[in-house]
């Protein structure tokens, strides 16, 4: 049922405008700007032709079956166009007009449910910036993308409560080149919540990691949300941002969306009992998902450090330690392997320092030694693309044996990387990414990451599918699209 | 006499080389490219020339007085050259060398040190990348500038351990437009430590805040590493990361540079009782740096959310609480007056939400009433540039207003901001960084950016010099080149 939002072969655009400074015209700009692949209907009864496509006065006028209305009139005329399109047989509605019940007009978003049920149909918001799927071009949100980027596609799902704040979510990824699978902002959630479409996602093809910002679940919605997430997360992770934490936090919620927060450690004990893996920012959010999208899972919370940098190794054994993962000290064997492949300066001991004057090699040979020690679980990268022995060519190198290493060995120990550093170190790092290895901003971050990695696979080993899916994590390959 | 490391008019490059292979090819050519407005003496008893400057054959036959000398010859020469320098009257040596104590080698480091106290010389290093001093293009470092970019003069001093690391945070500040008064690597500080640093950046006109990465203070210097907090820190903040917090970090520390880490608990007293804000990362430390670089201390913790998006108001609320800050209620009348210019739809309470259909003026009013309410004693801005209301005005008139005022009511209210955005976004946050106002990338780094305003605030007002240090500050201006 839900595919009518994420995948019509047609949308209707009701109260769509000539008028750039409209919500109406910016979101048949987007959806036309964003190469939509299905037909798109202006609906304005005042208007012939929108942006070069013709318009129809009222959805029932158009000659054809629309999937899903978007709908961008003023509130109390929402219930009248709800009514229109059921009678056209329109089964999916994204509602964006504001004024329901987050300004108190309780009586008419009821009005809307109740119309939209009558019909069979199911409605997004009010009050909310739709959804936003890369793949197919679909674009209901109403931000000129003069000001703003949106993300390609990729295999994160993200699920935002604040229109807003998933916006601009959608823009920082744009810029981070983060990939976005679908982006669905929930509004006022009258009729279609977070588990509706945890539920769709779970089946998704696109989604490997579902991530969301949630401020509150309805009330009365609590155990299905509860079972929403339970369906999820054997198939694929759930990192989650709930904000409320604290009082403060509680009470602004109840200004912003009138929701309630509920008690955090009531929410902070279904993450736990649902494996979720919970962010607390946005820029931990992602930096999970992406590591929870291209890497496997970890088996344990054991951790190697091999790095070109003696301080950042030190440094990402501090942040190791403080989430409660280990870096353990290496078998004697171990270390003598590394020795004989490192410089004399080098340091054989975890954290494994290659010293500034390493080369690809080095690093290379370390990799693939740690990997088949059977001692760790992880292992976080430190390339200084920055120092004259390092060349251009290491990712590949270095990404080329990582792969070598699991397909001969069969053991998925997952691999995330941290640099510091400016332009050239991040067009390497960045083509690390493109070919499966998360790279983070600091040792800290990357810390987190492994930790997210840990949290995941302690939950599918706890379930007994820990295998199974890695099994198929590596079917897709390391790097999906 | 430290003078002579950080403004020197001569320097000598011992070692200095053709080869561009070659540690002494590149600190001439880094010291050529860098603009250095001394004189650059190449050292090569087998080149006349090196990179079109004239050679000598050792620094004694250099007819002229050498301030500094950059050594960077094999471990083993490096005596007879501190020899040859001491005899030439050189004050400052800074031995770029590796292979002494951090291999094994006491013995030869302390003949270092030795020779120099015979001539009163005081030696950097060794096993150190040195200094730079983006104002006068002083950089003995030796990492290709086609590899990384070296930042700007601007108002943060850098004290390094690491070597690698510090000129990675080098080339990263470079990129994220942090300004650098004076970056120190401070290697196996035979002769020079950090105390000896500190004590001259307490008098620096050009440092306004002091940053430094450490893994341990040596053994018998621990009174000294006090004394000289003590001295800097009643006149400008000092932000520290020490490394090798966790058991596991501070055996890392032991294989990486020999030093003892010490017990961690140590050095948390020891910054506590100094007003030593301590980070806990690099990104933490820079963030923290720059708030205190170009903000006033927060005289309380009482903080005003100022936002355009309302999940990032509770977002920031959260992170305020969870650092000890509070984001107050605000009285009545301010809400009222709030309300009279902010729009029917927005929220007057703190976390303060003009909402996305603010426009610039609703932020620049309400901002002037948080500032003039006498209720709150820092102001996190979260601005959605993305929105079509907000326009690229905002900044300068954000700005003015705050400045308006600030000299109005001669009460300093730190504002600090957080956008999540990509590249527009972002062109608008630097404008506001370049007129004084830092802009993170999450509201948790924002709030961590408060909480060093407050926690520096905090330790100046128990010392009895708050009022005075404001009085310097914004004598000195709320932008600072």
């Amino acid at each position: 049922m839900l595919a009518k939002f994420f995948a019509p072969e047609s949308v209707a655009v009701v109260g769509a405008s000539r008028n750039p400074r409209k919500v109406g015209y910016q979101i048949v700009l987007n959806l036309l700007k964003s190469g939509f692949k299905g037909r798109i209907y202006p609906v304005n009864p005042n208007a012939d032709e929108i942006l070069g496509l013709k318009a129809y006065p009222s959805v029932s006028s158009i000659p054809e079956p629309v999937d899903l209305a978007v709908i961008a009139v003023p509130a109390p005329a929402v219930p009248g166009v709800i009514e229109d399109c059921g009678a056209h047989g329109v089964k999916a509605a994204i509602v964006i007009s504001a004024g329901f019940r987050e300004v108190g007009n309780v009586e008419l978003e009821k009005r809307v449910v109740e119309t939209a049920r009558r019909y069979g149909m199911r409605v997004m918001g009010p009050n909310c910036v739709g959804v936003y799927v890369p793949k197919t071009g679909l674009n209901t949100t109403f931000l000129s993308m003069e000001r703003m980027g949106f993300p390609s596609h990729g295999p994160i799902a993200f699920i935002s409560q604040s229109g807003a704040f998933g916006v601009a979510v959608l823009d920082w990824a744009s810029m981070r080149g983060v990939g976005i699978s679908k982006f669905v902002s929930l509004g006022n959630k009258a009729d279609l919540d977070e588990s509706d479409v945890l539920l769709y996602l779970a089946e998704d093809e696109d989604t490997r990691v579902v991530t969301m910002y949630i401020e509150g679940v309805e009330k009365g919605r609590g155990e299905r949300f509860v079972k929403a997430l339970r369906e999820v997360t054997p198939r694929k992770p759930v990192v989650a941002l709930k904000s409320g934490r604290s009082e403060a936090g509680a009470r602004a919620i109840a200004s912003h969306t009138g929701s309630l927060a509920g008690s955090d450690a009531v929410y902070d004990a279904v993450f736990k009992q649902t494996g979720v893996v919970r962010a607390m920012g946005m820029e931990d959010l992602f930096d999970m998902a992406l590591a929870l999208a291209f890497q496997p899972p970890a088996s344990g919370r054991r951790v190697a450090i091999l790095t070109v940098g003696g301080g950042s190794g030190v440094m990402a054994t501090d942040a190791c330690s403080d989430l409660g993962l280990k870096v353990p000290r290496l078998s004697h064997e171990t270390e003598e392997k590394l020795r004989r492949v490192l410089l004399p300066i080098a340091s054989p001991h975890n954290p494994v320092d290659v010293t500034g004057s390493a080369t690809d090699q080095h690093l290379v040979d370390a990799l693939e030694i740690l990997l088949r020690s059977g001692e760790v679980d992880a292992v976080i990268w430190i390339p200084y693309f920055q120092v004259p022995g390092i060349t251009e060519g290491l990712v590949k190198e270095f990404v080329a044996r990582y792969r070598e290493v699991v397909s001969d060995t069969g053991r998925a120990i997952p691999v995330v990387g941290a640099v510091t550093g400016g332009d050239y170190t991040w067009r390497l790092a960045r083509e690390a990414e493109r070919l499966g290895i998360p790279m983070y901003p600091s040792v800290e971050r990357a810390a987190k990451a492994v930790w997210a990695l840990y949290r995941y696979g302690s939950w599918l080993r706890r379930l007994g599918v820990y295998e199974s899916y890695v099994e198929g994590f590596l079917r897709k390959g390391v790097a999906p699209g």
